[in-house]
């Protein structure tokens, strides 16, 4: 079968494997549509300490049971995504009912074989049943969409709540689709202009970071009181600043971005407000179930967010993945020639 | 009276004030013991930008009640400390039940004549009745022992937890006390040799910060897993480095401290853990109230944390104050000639 | 001016009053729709304990300014809703931030006189801004919504949860909507026919309350885990039971209603799932504004929610409202002949 | 070996079964000490649906490692105390990290043979080392301090609250014994004159229910603002109704006790007061190592919490542990003629 490999050296190109056989607790996935996320060109740019020379890339994608081992519930032709975090089970985040944050967590596409391929083989309790309403290739769209679901679910978002989102990237954008969901009023802060303005095709309000700390703009929209809670999905030299001057009294600052550098903090500010923070990473339990279900629902028109790429046009679509002007998120189609 | 006085231009001094009256709603409170504080330091170097020249400055003492308004519940003669906030009534913070956290707190011996003096009119609802059972010089610790309090009670902090203090000054220590009074195990990180060795004496351990991110003696001291809990309550150049590094997966770190400096922080230990941070300020209603009782049943010897001077010689005792070294708190003893 | 007033042993009839005075921090307020709320009913059947004879009734009003003290900032003419707590400011809750459970809560309309006439006066903290894109009309549905919106936001519920509501009157509808809004899906068990139509029109799913603990329906609702969030918002004879029995693992079951009447608990399933329950009343500081905006975006047609008399029908009206059949809400129009 | 055993039809006898041999991941324990808990006289009057004719009873209990399997990290003559959860690992619980109360929760000692015998089998993972600090006969207290350890860290108590435990009897003592470590202050409401004397001798305070709602006691204790938590660790026939009058505004009540009969609630005071409950149930991974450390801190005289039977003499053990009158938590030594 047909795979794109890391391989080592900063370089990536097709490879070929043969197609791998399930065991009786592992299903075999045909897959349809998988996407670039921000670490498949970490992985791709020789920037990841884990990533191995032969590895498949490629941890967010949808398919089609191909072959269900005889100890799951599945069965050839059912529509799936794949929930692709590989937890130890002993450390103490595992025992602790953390696994999501497992002091080992690995990653399908990143620490074993993902879906940059034709085939991909994983246990069954790693896969979830993508219902007939939602098309193959937002399938592929589940797994930042669960990060955006998890990171509001952590955070104390709460009905009628208003909110700020730094950042409008995939991340920010999910974020803030799961936000609205939570019935805050989302606004997000966003420079890239291309970004801007799918996000007001999305619906969304565009907030401007102030550069020299007037609160002009934030007082008219929270109504003098700061919002509720900002989400950080930039990370930026000075989102971190921003984040804790708008956020309220007792408001909360939400760490979803994890950029290389250091940033700076200021202390006051977070104890005089009492403010709160919450780090959130990848998603829990559930958390997939639950954005299969708010996918189902989205009425927004999640064409736009998307360009589509086959397998063999890999460098154009990190090319276009990487510059994030022009295309939110990349996916490739692996199911020419297949019945999906 | 007599009064230790701002007098503008970072100058200090001795003054003299008529001895104030109370309306029905107040009470006058013959000052016994009044502690010297960070801000009174500021203040005194004309770094704080509220405090107005005339200004009595002294906001942690301890007094007998001297006169008492008529529509109070006080007697003259009782055992009293002030809770020095202000609190403006109106704002976002006053209504939604947080008025310590004011947007516009005052504290008298900031914003309005405090304790360095020997009379002091307060409203009645500040001030708390002081049992026979503790001595009205360690009614002066109350305050600071109110906002260890608050900081635990706001922190997530639960019985048998591993919790680390950075910072053993007087504030790092009642957060301690505080700490280990809720049933954790308290380590304290400390640089300066005579604080060191006062720690001990109380009781604590003590823990070396790793220069390089060494995590041999966090894993010693709490099983591998990282502190549930890291109080900053020093605020140094790479304290909040170490409170994320050493804090465990899903632990908490309580911004008490407040530098004045930008200090850098790194995200990605935040989100890879889901670690949460807490910013806390003086103390909630009621905390008072429990500072004393916890002040009641402390068996420490409280004695070897401060050092008594009278009003006369506030130049040594500010200096005093101000090296930290050889003292944890400079209190001033204000009732000579009174009857206490 | 007009009045609807409780005449003592369970008796309410027409009464005329002189127009109110407001002082420089209050407001007269021209009123335009009032509802007829459980309490009114309460009041008029001589069961509620606090209501005095000579009493004007009604706490869920809209209007307009008539007439604005001086130290207010409101003006003539401006659309506007009444947030009708009166609490005592030095009680425990008061002092500790949560006036609205006040020791000696009190209301507009129960205490102290309310808008079941031409005019109120009430001070100018109570008094929120109705935009004009909301009818006066809608503005008598702000307090039982704001009930909603507390209710959601004190719970536990988050984006993306399975609900359950029980009991689809006026305050269990409402509570609905909030949680609708909080991204929940929403399932409402309701056994009046009338009530169950509306609910089905406005987009909301019936659940069936297992008469003998069949879980089945549960299971296929909630993909066997049981409901996330439980609301009682009918308080019969075994909802409580039901709701303990649906809600799943670490659930939360939230005690909206007051029944009079003790109802039967049993312990186990609460220990053994680790259920969390909490009781909530009324709505805190900005939950008005929140139910304000909540109303504003809404699209369900709210017209099939109530049912408008003029307020010389007083005994039609509280006729309509008691039957609960054939109309959710029951609203006085207070208007005539004013320019509202 | 010896083992004490059901042997259905709600009867209990010596028996003797093969010393069981453990695989890789096991270890095999001497036993030492076994507490007889209330569920182990559920089995005996077999009212216990789960417990089969043929278990060796005991599900708390220390011992001495006789022979650790390859893979695990213990080795021969380690004192040690096994938790005796055993979770199914696929339930929503199990996966969503609350294995605890798995849905298909079993124990050894109920559902797997237990510790009333010489030797008991268990996996690595749930046994725990006991430091050499702590006598082999304290270890028997582990697990039911353990369910104290978690109901107070599940519940809301915090530094200086003042908290009341209902019943006293060894689970209400353990809860209490963690509530005092976590600062509070602790009252104690039991009746049997026995466990008063203990309970005083303790150090704790005995708290009178009121029969008739009189909340003057509760007010003396709590400077009028009722309990920050209640513990309902009794759950007697009128239990909770005191919980709930008691508990203060915003307070909490933690279901901890599993009466088989359903009690009566009143829903007013907990809407009201917005009072929040919680249910525990045994403990969580991590509870037993805290148990553990705070067991070796305890100054108070365990002795007196106990007697010891030799297992021969196992039916004036039930008949003493099913008083409750003379004796708090009857053990059986099981090391005759062992080393350990
Ligand atoms: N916590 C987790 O589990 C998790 C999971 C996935 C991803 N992430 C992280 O989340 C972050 C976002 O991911 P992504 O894929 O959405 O990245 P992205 O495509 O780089 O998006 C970030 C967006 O933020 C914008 N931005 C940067 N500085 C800004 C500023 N000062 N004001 C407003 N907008 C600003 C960027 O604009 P420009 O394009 O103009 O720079 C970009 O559009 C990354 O750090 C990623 O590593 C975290
Ligand atoms: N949040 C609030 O409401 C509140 C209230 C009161 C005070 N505060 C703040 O709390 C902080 C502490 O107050 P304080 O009166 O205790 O101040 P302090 O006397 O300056 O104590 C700080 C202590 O931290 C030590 N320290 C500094 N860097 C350290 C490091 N890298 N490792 C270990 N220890 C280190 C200092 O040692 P050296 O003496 O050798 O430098 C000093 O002993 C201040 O920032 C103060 O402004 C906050
Ligand atoms: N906590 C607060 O602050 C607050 C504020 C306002 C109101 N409340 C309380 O909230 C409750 C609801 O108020 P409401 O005005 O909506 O009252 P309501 O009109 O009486 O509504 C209750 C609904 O529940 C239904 N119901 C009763 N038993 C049921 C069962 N076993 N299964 C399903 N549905 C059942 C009733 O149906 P039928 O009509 O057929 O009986 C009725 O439609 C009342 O107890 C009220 O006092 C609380
Ligand atoms: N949630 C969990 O995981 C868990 C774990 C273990 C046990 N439990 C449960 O916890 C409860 C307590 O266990 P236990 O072993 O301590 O039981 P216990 O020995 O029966 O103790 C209960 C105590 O409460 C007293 N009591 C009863 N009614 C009272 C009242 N009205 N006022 C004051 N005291 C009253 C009893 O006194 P008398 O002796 O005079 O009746 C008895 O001393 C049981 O229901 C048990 O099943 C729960
Ligand atoms: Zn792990
Ligand atoms: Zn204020
Ligand atoms: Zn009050
Ligand atoms: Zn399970």
């Amino acid at each position: 079968m047909r795979t794109l490999e890391y391989r080592g050296n900063a370089t990536i190109g097709l490879g070929e494997k043969p197609i791998p056989e399930p065991n009786k607790d592992q299903v075999r996935i045909r897959i349809a549509y998988a996407g670039i996320c921000g670490t498949d060109m970490h992985i791709s740019d020789g920037q990841h300490p884990r990533a191995k020379a032969g590895l498949t890339m490629g941890h967010e994608f949808s398919g089609v049971i191909d072959k269900a081992g005889s100890d799951t519930t599945f069965t050839a032709g059912e529509h799936v995504i794949v929930e692709p975090l590989i937890s130890c089970g002993t450390c103490y985040s595992c025992r602790a009912g953390f696994p999501h944050v497992c002091a080992n967590l690995g990653l399908y596409g990143i620490d074993q074989d993902g879906g940059f391929a034709d085939y991909c083989v994983v246990p069954a309790q790693s896969v979830y049943h993508l219902s007939d309403s939602v098309p193959l290739v937002h399938g592929a769209l589940v797994e930042p969409l669960a990060v955006g679901v998890h990171a509001v679910r952590l955070s104390r978002t709460k009905v009628m709540d208003t909110v700020l989102v730094i950042g409008g990237g995939p991340i920010g954008f999910f974020v803030a689709t799961a936000a609205r969901q939570a019935g805050a009023e989302v606004h997000i802060a966003e420079i890239n202009p291309f970004r801007r303005r799918i996000i007001e095709e999305m619906g969304f309000s565009l907030f401007d970071l102030p550069a020299d700390g007037d609160m002009t703009m934030r007082d008219e929209v929270t109504d003098g009181k700061g919002f509720d809670v900002v989400f950080d999905a930039a990370g930026g030299a000075s989102t971190l600043r921003s984040a804790v001057d708008l956020a309220r009294v007792r408001g909360e600052v939400v760490i979803v971005a994890v950029p290389p550098q250091e940033r700076v903090i200021s202390y006051t500010p977070i104890a005089f407000k009492e403010i709160s923070f919450v780090g959130v990473r990848v998603y829990e339990y559930y958390d997939f179930k639950r954005a299969i279900q708010l996918l189902e629902g989205l009425t927004i028109e999640l064409s736009k967010l998307y360009r589509v790429f086959p397998l063999a046009q890999y460098q154009e679509a990190f090319e276009a993945a990487k510059q994030g002007n022009g295309v939110m998120r990349v996916l490739f189609f692996l199911g020419e020639g297949a019945t999906l």
